[in-house]
């Protein structure tokens, strides 16, 4: 999706999880713990979801240094009920405690039918993506979401007060590959805002506005106390509900859980300190599955799943050339040319990894 | 919300209540059905929307002359496990199969922490609000979606295959109001280019495109052919997640329940044919709540809804004149100033009241 035309070099996928793996292990993470981080980062640069691969490594370790991140994490069941669980990830990494809570609810959801947690003092976790997608084994939606940095305003807001707090839904599709469902909140998410800062561009009117509320094509506006607009953009195009979902996961995440919420979300970027007073421990997600079979034979959903799928991508394009996609299909793609062809690694996160690398004398691949 | 600076007449609650319950039972209904979809459509005209209030009434009894909603349903649960099941709605009032599934999902939840019920073979429910809003009283979040006439195009699509497919969260919030998030995935619900339509005004770009997928202005393109837009309403604000969120909707209402779904979802208007050839039954809801002390004490919970509550509406304003508002309020206050000042109903709407009133030989406040 953010292939661009930078300089980049190709790396396997393999030697590329062969080095974020031994990276997680040299900042104290067990070996699974290193090989499901290493897991979750590899897959959305697979997926193309470049801004939270191998290019947030370096972040991660920013904030294991700075002591936010326990790669020695003692997991705990703070409460439960059939189908419900609150987990206290005691900080560890969220690459590692959102795959924990998932697998609690397909444990609930295999029993009961359906399953929920809700996770606090944890971290950031990758792509929502990775983790509702593992309930696509078991014949299961799956439901992901989670709160983040503050970022975004609300409607008539000019204040930085929700993340992009993305929500993911992962759908079985019979013999098609899954419908998935990975979307921030906001107008754009923040990788959007990165490519066009690297590229020197202007953004689209309606993805951020200044400090005082006013429109801005400038994508370095966030730098000046700007903030990201909501999805939505603005009140006529109906920003009050891209606010509203944002919200619900702030909600969710954080209070549900008994994580922050809103301006109090643990920025991810470990230079701006945490504030004080916080309402809760540290950041929060909420995960979930739905059995198929709770609500239809298996064999009939698929039949219909599919006979959804090909009629949408059916629908009449406006333009011949410009297929109409079904949710999640330009992912799947991605993925399957990057297991082949190698991951495009643009120029400056190299330099990054090879830093990395450096500094904890590892062999790397770039 | 849309209470217009047309012509109007101001109907008590009340009144206007017992009303629409003359006209339920006359078409059959039982006594508790008729209050219960009187009652679905009065919050809908006490909460301001007024395009799913008594406005709707002529067609739903035009749809009862077609045949196609059967006043006597007999439900029946097809498939059920410990917290899902699926509901046969027998071609009722989605206004009183609604609340049917509602009432199993909270007692699924009350015993498991949750409960989920995907409906098939039913009608336009309503507000998706009035649904989800039941688990308030339980100190759950209710959830509710439901599919509908197709009128929304997918990203890069001019085809109508989606409709307005509302999404709703009801979030209990302590001593405050609930948190009510009930959107449309559309980029504007249709009642405002009715508005837009009886007031002879221009709609913003973004709302609407041509049978040929240009954008238009005109709030009359829904009849030349056109099609409504996803929230997001253009590539580069993001259309695609509107349509994601419209296809999870359309998903879980329709593939999940065995009800029809996409281009095949029956008409609301009666004088549009059903397709032939369906791949389900009639339309599909889904709905379900969580409750809250699945995941955290009650009381702790309330201490920090509230404190996201309070600290949101305290987040700068772009105008100080214009406050930043929670999700939900809006309706709240109508619902509060309706209830004692009456509903505001406009002329047209009035007239039709007035002919069902006269045809079914009914006394009327009108």
């Amino acid at each position: 999706m953010t292939h661009e035309k930078l300089n980049f070099s190709l790396i396997k996928h393999n030697e590329l999880k062969l080095f974020l793996v031994s990276v997680f292990k040299k900042i104290g993470c067990s070996t699974n713990h290193s090989t499901l981080a290493a897991d979750v980062l590899l897959t959305a640069d697979l997926r193309g979801i470049d801004s939270h691969g191998a290019a947030r490594l370096k972040g991660y370790i920013a904030l294991w240094e700075k002591g936010r991140i326990n790669t020695k994490p003692k997991f705990k069941i703070i409460r439960e009920k059939n189908t419900t669980t609150t987990l206290d990830a005691d900080s560890a990494l969220g690459l590692v405690s959102a795959p924990k809570a998932m697998e609690i609810s397909i444990e609930k959801a295999e029993k009961y039918g359906s399953g929920w947690v809700s996770v606090c003092n944890s971290n950031h976790f990758g792509i929502a993506a990775y983790h509702a997608m593992k309930a696509i084994e078991k014949n299961m939606i799956g439901y992901s979401v989670t709160n983040a940095s503050p970022l975004v305003a609300p409607a008539f807001s000019r204040e930085r007060m929700l993340g992009t707090n993305p929500i993911c839904y992962a759908i079985p599709a019979g013999k098609y590959p899954p419908i998935v469902i990975d979307m921030a909140t906001s107008a754009a998410a923040n990788g959007k805002l990165e490519i066009a800062q690297r590229k020197k561009l202007q953004i689209t009117q309606g993805w951020v506005q200044t400090a005082d509320g006013n429109t801005s094509t400038d994508p370095d506006e966030l730098k000046n106390g700007g903030s990201l607009l909501p999805l939505g953009s603005n009140e006529n195009l109906g920003f009050h509900k891209g606010y509203a979902l944002g919200s619900m996961v702030d909600i969710f995440s954080g209070v549900l859980s008994g994580a922050n919420f809103g301006p109090w979300v643990p920025p991810f970027v470990s230079f701006i300190d945490v504030l004080p007073n916080l309402p809760g421990k540290g950041i929060g997600h909420f995960v979930g599955a739905w059995q198929i079979d709770g609500f239809r034979e298996i064999e009939e959903y698929n039949i219909n799943i599919e006979k959804w799928i090909e009629r949408f991508k059916k629908s009449e394009p406006i333009d011949k050339n410009v297929k109409v996609l079904i949710p999640g299909e330009p992912e799947h793609y991605c993925y399957k040319d990057r297991i082949e062809n190698g991951i495009p690694i643009i120029e400056n996160v190299i330099t990054d990894l090879k830093q990395i690398a450096e500094k904890f004398k590892l062999h790397h691949p770039f």
